[in-house]
């Protein structure tokens, strides 16, 4: 105990997870650790829901840096408990809340959500509940396996409850970097100027006094699954590296590329696996998640260094990452998400952002978000800080889901979360359309020639070919723009 | 010419205008300078149409820094000399041309076009075409009366051309502040800090062996219109300034607010009105165009400062300014817009982003370029630089447009710039929504109740029931969401 909270005045702070829910009450802003389900807290939420079970119109908002696990936004969801929830979520419990409108949901930019907390947009933060591996002996907070928005919940919130997690082990202690700009008008540069720098403190600093609970827990985080890499993500990675090869070759990118962001799941998998398995080495990742294929990577040389703001490992790359703890600290960092995000940053080191689109249309708008225009996936997370500030912004997907009854390229997206201006290339297993600098009509297509699978090639040239008679910059046929969509939600089939 | 030529070994550059536009040739791509109509070369463009009126297939692409005059934008495109054009333009003759697809026009974000000039994306740069107050000593380039992407067009181009304009005084020297950041990975933070600060040159740096010509004219700009302000805007003024007030009194905005950005247009005019008739003093303008107002609200004591990236004055505006220049000159400052427009720097200064929208859906997504969908407008500008990195960001619009036939909310835009990610408070005369922290449903009943026109608000209610059977996040019939932009195309009434 005397290891993990070193502070000796704290101690007296060491309670229950029964006595530090009862904190939380009705009405209550409640901003937690945790980006995507890694670091955020457990034992107080589980205390939580039990006390309130039987106490009807409980409801708090809550805040966290990005998506957390079953243990904390499942059970909230389930319970009945959440009035407002932001920035971003992947629980299927809570994506059901926010979809029959029970929770609402405010999608935000990952970037803009923390300062946002501190201009005061979102109200007042009462509690701060945070994940800790360690409470230093000035009564600073060492967080675990994630950062996200814990350091403005921190310095913000009237109270705080610790979570100190003995089955996250002590090596964690120096993997963090945290670092809270001021806001305008006294905002300096932010130091960051190469990747690997360290800018701050391994640690967040706070006032030990607002510190009201310790609660010592060895709950795991809900089990990370890793999307498997299918042959169209094969594909795709295959024609995202021909294309980095060829703007080496041209001179547009250097023989190490840039700072390489990159999604989650099966398509940004495969393209990690493709660009370890081609020439480049000594690369940069400047990203959100670091997964267990990046410690791959860093391993073999293809990667030299991986900043993000969580580590989202499988219990066996956790149990590697701690085994080779010396040879990763030099190698892997963790920032806060307003840092790790910052486009301020992501501007200046130029990264290459690599996100996945649930649909794009032919002139080059992305929905990131939405299913049919209507339905929230999970949200826009950091998709949109890295690709407005990169300095290639490329989008990858399927041509075709649901086995060809949706194409993921139509005539106009049902949701923009990503505009025309933004978007620089996409690239499906069909081929990659280079869209920079090119008029709406050229981007369609190229769009159509080179992304679209081929049973809707026909179909969006057919669109394109009708909506040209109206003689407009970007054509569209009004009537019809959504009419695939709306065939979809009424027959389950777009064709 | 000794005062306006200083450099001596490029006095044998002095030449006409024909001979000057001789070393254009079909194919090239010409990078000019021109930020709104003011600034740009004119002698030379009107001697090219003359040279090539009777050559078929002559093609050139026009890069400006954004809009330019008729004396440009408008005798190319009336010659049908452009193959593509980028990045804004709001003349009437180009916008014609753009809109029947015979000029490729890309519409890209102020801010990246200059970095993405210099990372190879848009092809080389084979003249730049800049108009100048002065050529140095040491051969520099002190612009005139804008500045826009001059900058990277000189240092680019393979060659360049100079108008020197002895209409324009030789007391804008100095008024001018040029920086380019150096490119990934070798970037290094904007040393902007306060909207005040010098961080570069007074001049253009180039090399003097690149200027292949020098053209001495006196051609003045077309004359720029100021848009009068109506009842619907002074209304909307006010109900901004309202909003204002109030910010402060909670502490969410400072007591001289924080550094403005403005567009330009009748709107945009009402509200620097009505912070002069405020109690508000002492304030930032940091923003891209300097018009006439802007000098009101200086002399007044409104405003302790200007950046811009353009001098947009009417004729007596400009006599005013250069008879004042001893006080203006240590007010006003024109800088790249590469600057002007910087995310990073915007973020850090914390921009209140003041811009007009085309129309607002029910959720907060804007749409600032397209007629029902298709037909562009001018441009998206600045106003997605500005918009996505402020600390507010604020959209205005009269609620109805053609007499009522036109509701500007409306249950789905139907071309979206700024996502409902990224816009905090909408305005119109009829009131303001403050959209910060809510959901969509949210969002829309704020927006339907305080900025639709009454004859509108219940046809937007009934669409948002209707949609909501559907129970989810974004409540949408696709179906109708377009289908009062539909009626308007055939009936000219969306009602």
């Amino acid at each position: 105990m005397e290891e993990r909270v070193k502070c000796k005045s704290l101690h007296s702070k060491i309670t229950s997870a029964k006595e530090a829910a009862g904190m939380i009450k009705s009405g209550m802003t409640l901003g937690t650790s945790g980006f995507t389900p890694t670091g955020y807290p457990k034992a107080v939420p589980e205390a939580l829901v039990k006390m309130v079970e039987k106490e009807e119109d409980f409801k708090i908002n809550l805040y966290t840096g990005a998506s957390v696990g079953q243990s904390l936004d499942g059970i909230f969801a389930e319970a009945g408990i959440i009035s407002k929830r932001m920035p971003y979520q992947t629980n299927n419990s809570m994506r059901k809340a926010l979809n029959s409108c029970d929770v609402h949901y405010a999608d935000i930019h990952l970037s803009h959500f923390s300062q946002q907390i501190r201009y005061g947009f979102y109200g007042k933060i009462d509690v701060a509940l945070v994940e800790a591996a360690q409470i230093t002996e000035e009564g600073y907070i060492v967080p675990t396996t994630s950062i996200g928005a814990s350091p403005v919940f921190c310095s913000e919130a009237e109270h705080i409850i610790v979570e100190i997690n003995t089955k996250k082990p002590l090596e964690l202690c120096g993997i963090h970097d945290i670092y809270q700009p001021e806001d305008p008008p006294n905002r300096q540069p932010i130091p960051l100027v190469n990747p690997v720098d360290r800018i701050g403190k391994p640690y967040i600093e706070v006032d030990p006094s607002k510190i009201k609970a310790i609660v010592i827990t060895d709950l795991e985080d809900d089990p990370i699954g890793f999307a498997p890499v299918d042959e169209n993500s094969r594909q795709i990675a295959k024609n995202l590296i021909g294309f980095f090869e060829k703007e080496v070759e041209v001179g547009r990118l250097p023989e190490k590329l840039l700072p390489l962001q990159s999604g989650v799941g099966s398509v940004a998998n495969a393209v990690l696996k493709g660009i370890s398995d081609s020439r480049f080495k000594d690369l940069i990742f400047y990203s959100e998640v670091i997964q267990d294929n990046v410690l791959d990577l860093l391993d073999e040389g293809t990667f030299k260094f991986a900043s993000g703001t969580s580590l989202t490992l499988s219990p066996e790359g956790f149990q590697r990452f701690y085994q080779n703890f010396d040879e990763y600290r030099s190698k892997v960092l963790l920032r806060p998400m307003e840092i790790s995000n910052n486009p301020e940053v992501i501007r200046r080191i130029g990264s290459i952002a690599m996100n996945t689109a649930i649909e794009a249309d032919i002139f080059g708008n992305v929905n990131s978000t939405h299913i049919m225009g209507s339905k929230m996936m999970n949200g826009i997370g950091g998709s949109g800080d890295f690709t407005r500030a990169s300095y290639l912004s490329i989008f990858t997907t399927p041509s075709i889901a649901k086995n060809g009854d949706i194409s993921s390229i139509v005539p106009m997206v049902s949701h923009v979360d990503h505009t025309e201006h933004d978007v620089n290339i996409i690239v499906t297993e069909q081929g990659l359309a280079d869209l920079r600098g090119l008029s709406p009509v050229q981007r369609a297509e190229a769009i159509i020639e080179n992304c679209a699978h081929p049973d809707y090639q026909k179909p969006l040239e057919e669109y394109l070919n009708k909506a040209k008679e109206g003689s407009c910059h970007t054509p569209h046929t009004l009537g019809d723009s959504l009419s695939w969509h709306e065939k979809f939600v009424q027959t389950k089939k777009m064709r």
